[in-house]
């Protein structure tokens, strides 16, 4: 029970009073845009994973770099905590206000700053959504291709170091980041980076802030890479008798370094979930969904290669997915899954918890973590982007029910030191927020935890930039 | 002239003498491992670049990360300068000991951790050269692609986040390590990473110290990413009658999204040289190279797109080097650009300089720099990494002659002014060493530089790391 030790530490830390003075100068500056209503704080105090809300004070909403920098100038002044908040879809309660404190919604941030299509990049502010993004690439014939589960904000996704379904191809927003614009802890505005696709310029300040989580700075503008729609697309869906099986058609692709767009991987659970809701008649047993970009006869060629590799493990026969709404309802069904297993236990809530290992060790480690599930008695579903090693536990408990939570948080415990001791990592993509800093010393050691405390310190002195994620607000993280 | 100031400022520091006790301490842990032979010395305190040689006042030979950890604690409380030194291939002046202190040999560090076929990654020792890598996995069916011009140290590739020819489909040192052991200046070990290939678990320390040239820590082991040996491979030669045509083809190829392997171009005057130097035979014109990896039909249909589009721009026809050894042979030559063109002016050294920009302005930002490289009727060369808008001016000058250095430093500082200006970066690959220090300021700006100097005193309080690189000794940066 990492978790719980962390969480009591953390929440029942006194909540700040918010200083009269800090309000007043940002209702003055923001007017409208900046509130107290409970309402708005409710809603800016909870996200999409199992805790209960925690509240900031004051909600604000910026337009603009500037106004962010003004914004943080005077919390910094006052030393009072500033949460960012994108699209509020984090799963680890990276926007809940531990102490209370100030909420800085990009939302209203939803410009496109450049699309420069010849060069292949693009310059968003922070609340543009992915699915905005792309909206706005399509008639230049290029995507943008991180795509996690929910339709979150390009920052989010940034400070989150966030992924999905395409980044074993396509790389995560590690890779796809070109440069950032940040507000400072001290209110100072920076870039990053350039839009050159490579660079020995210097300490690498936009990988610092990637997945910093908001502990660091803001992120407020991003400048991304884009790709050529593929000539051709094609997906198809696979089932297999057991995990296994289908676990070993994934290492093997990989292996042989067929270059797969997407490879995802549901259990029964997951598959019965999405047949329900959204109307799909998949077989329910073990499923490998498979996306193929290329020309069309290298499309061809990879999902011959693949149907042979399937075969070998006793894979069924591959159901295309040929025309672009099929796909798209597909992939559809795929994202939604999230949502789909919630209905599974109306009225439950998630905890979904996710890690990563080498691709050699993935079946063993969703075996073993499926086995726990089981033998724990869970309502779960395990699904995954295992092209890249990486998959998802979706437990639905009920919150308030000591036995259920401990029962996923053991089940989450032994996932994770299980990922670790193969060399693996305690999140693929969904970052650390509350839920997993205890876990951060099992995976780097004190030493590395060290350095990222001396990082945080370093960066923002006074503990303002989302305060007690990543690293803890009080003790050691040690 | 920014970097003569730069240079004189920081060069004309007092050499600090090395405490008889650190020596005795060394010699004592180290044995014949510890040297102050002038011999010796002299080695290390040389590179690649056309600085005057500045000497280290003795050079110890590490083998093991506990011994490197022994080392920087004994010049940590001794407050000396430590110098981490590859294989001496810099072309920036990284290796130089500006102000004397103790050079940290890693060659005899030169042991393979592991190699994980199975999960296409290896972990060697810092000192492993490339090409000994490449030797190494090559019965497993893999390689790794990194590849600057020397046979770099995997260390110094990962300090100086190095790429090469094949960065354009494989990406840089940035994209390809995916974990580090890491000696910080106090003499902890710390672990940066796991060998998953995606994680979200905090700061992303791993990029902190890639590109970091040894002035945030000393890197003792590296984990990288392998890739299958590709099915097919072809590669060919295209001469065309001016740059624009033959870098039109290369963007029109990088934004139809070509998944070319390797994409070069030589100037005539690159051409020349190594016809002369590997006794080739290639048309004095301006020339790429191409490589294409992937399935034998796949290679034939991306040769047959590109011949297209370098038919549009009136490229000649396809040479094909289809053999092995002429593959071989003609990348050979490629890497050994340098060396041929120092033989175009025989007891010259040479200004190697390079630069990265949108691949949209790289036409323009070549012929300029051409141009302004004609009207200082230098000895020089433009050759460069093209598919990721990245190229390097190599000019043949008697660094002894005041005029020459004028020139020659005046024709990079304008390249790197007009990089900047299109949004580029100021240095693509070689890294800031000495040379680039005061161009970082006009690339990042004086908030940028301020959070790198922070980073810099967080990790290195002492200032004991490399001094003197990237974030000047003594004066801000700023």
């Amino acid at each position: 029970m990492h978790e719980t030790a962390t969480l009591s530490t953390q929440t029942h830390g006194t909540q700040q009073a918010l200083p009269d003075q800090l309000l007043l100068a940002l209702k003055n500056m923001l007017e409208d845009r900046c509130s107290t209503s409970m309402a708005i704080r409710e809603r800016h105090g909870s996200d999409e994973s199992s805790y209960d809300p925690m509240l900031p004070q004051a909600v604000v909403f910026a337009q603009t770099t500037e106004e962010v920098a003004a914004i943080v100038r005077l919390c910094n002044y006052h030393q009072v905590a500033i949460i960012p908040y994108g699209a509020g879809t984090s799963l680890e309660g990276h926007v809940l206000a531990l102490r209370g404190g100030v909420c800085l919604d990009l939302s209203q941030m939803n410009k496109m700053v450049a699309v420069h299509a010849e060069d292949l990049t693009a310059t968003v502010q922070a609340g543009v959504t992915r699915k905005q993004l792309n909206l706005e690439i399509k008639d230049c014939g290029l995507f943008f291709p991180i795509d996690p589960g929910a339709d979150a904000s390009i920052g989010g996704m940034a400070a989150t170091r966030a992924s999905g379904t395409n980044a074993v191809r396509y790389g995560t927003m590690r890779e796809n980041v070109l440069a950032l614009t940040v507000v400072t802890a001290d209110g100072s505005i920076i870039k990053t980076g350039t839009r050159a696709k490579k660079s020995s310029a210097g300490y690498d300040l936009t990988r610092v802030f990637v997945g910093s989580e908001g502990t660091l700075g803001i992120i407020t503008e991003i400048t991304v890479k884009l790709y050529p729609l593929p000539e051709a697309i094609s997906a198809a869906v696979c089932s297999f008798s057991n995990t296994t099986d289908a676990v070993n058609t994934v290492i093997q692709t990989i292996q042989m370094g067929v270059p797969v767009a997407r490879v995802e991987y549901l259990d029964e659970n997951g598959v019965r979930a999405i047949n329900a809701y959204d109307k799909l008649n998949l077989p329910e047993k073990p499923l490998l969904l498979f996306e193929f970009h290329g020309s069309a006869h290298g499309v061809q060629e990879q999902a011959e290669l693949v149907q042979e590799i399937a075969a070998e493990h006793r894979g069924g026969d591959f159901e295309w997915a040929s025309r672009p709404e099929d796909r798209s309802r597909l992939w559809a069904a795929r994202h939604n899954a999230y949502f789909a297993l919630l209905q599974m236990r109306p009225g439950a809530r998630s905890i979904s918890t996710d890690c990563c290992v080498p691709i050699s060790r993935l079946a063993e480690c969703i075996n073993d973590t499926q086995l726990d599930c089981e033998r724990q008695q869970l309502i779960y579903s395990i699904i995954g982007h295992v092209g890249d090693g990486n998959f998802h536990v979706l437990m639905m408990i009920d919150p308030h029910d000591p036995l259920d939570v401990a029962k996923a948080e053991g089940v989450n415990s032994r996932m994770v030191t299980r990922a670790i001791a193969m060399d693996g990592t305690c999140t693929g993509e969904h970052g650390v927020g509350l839920h997993k800093m205890d876990f951060l010393i099992e995976e780097h050691g004190s030493g590395a935890i060290r350095m990222m405390r001396t990082l945080k310190q370093a960066f923002d002195p006074n503990n303002i930039m989302n305060p007690g994620k990543i690293i803890s607000w009080d003790a050691p993280n040690e």
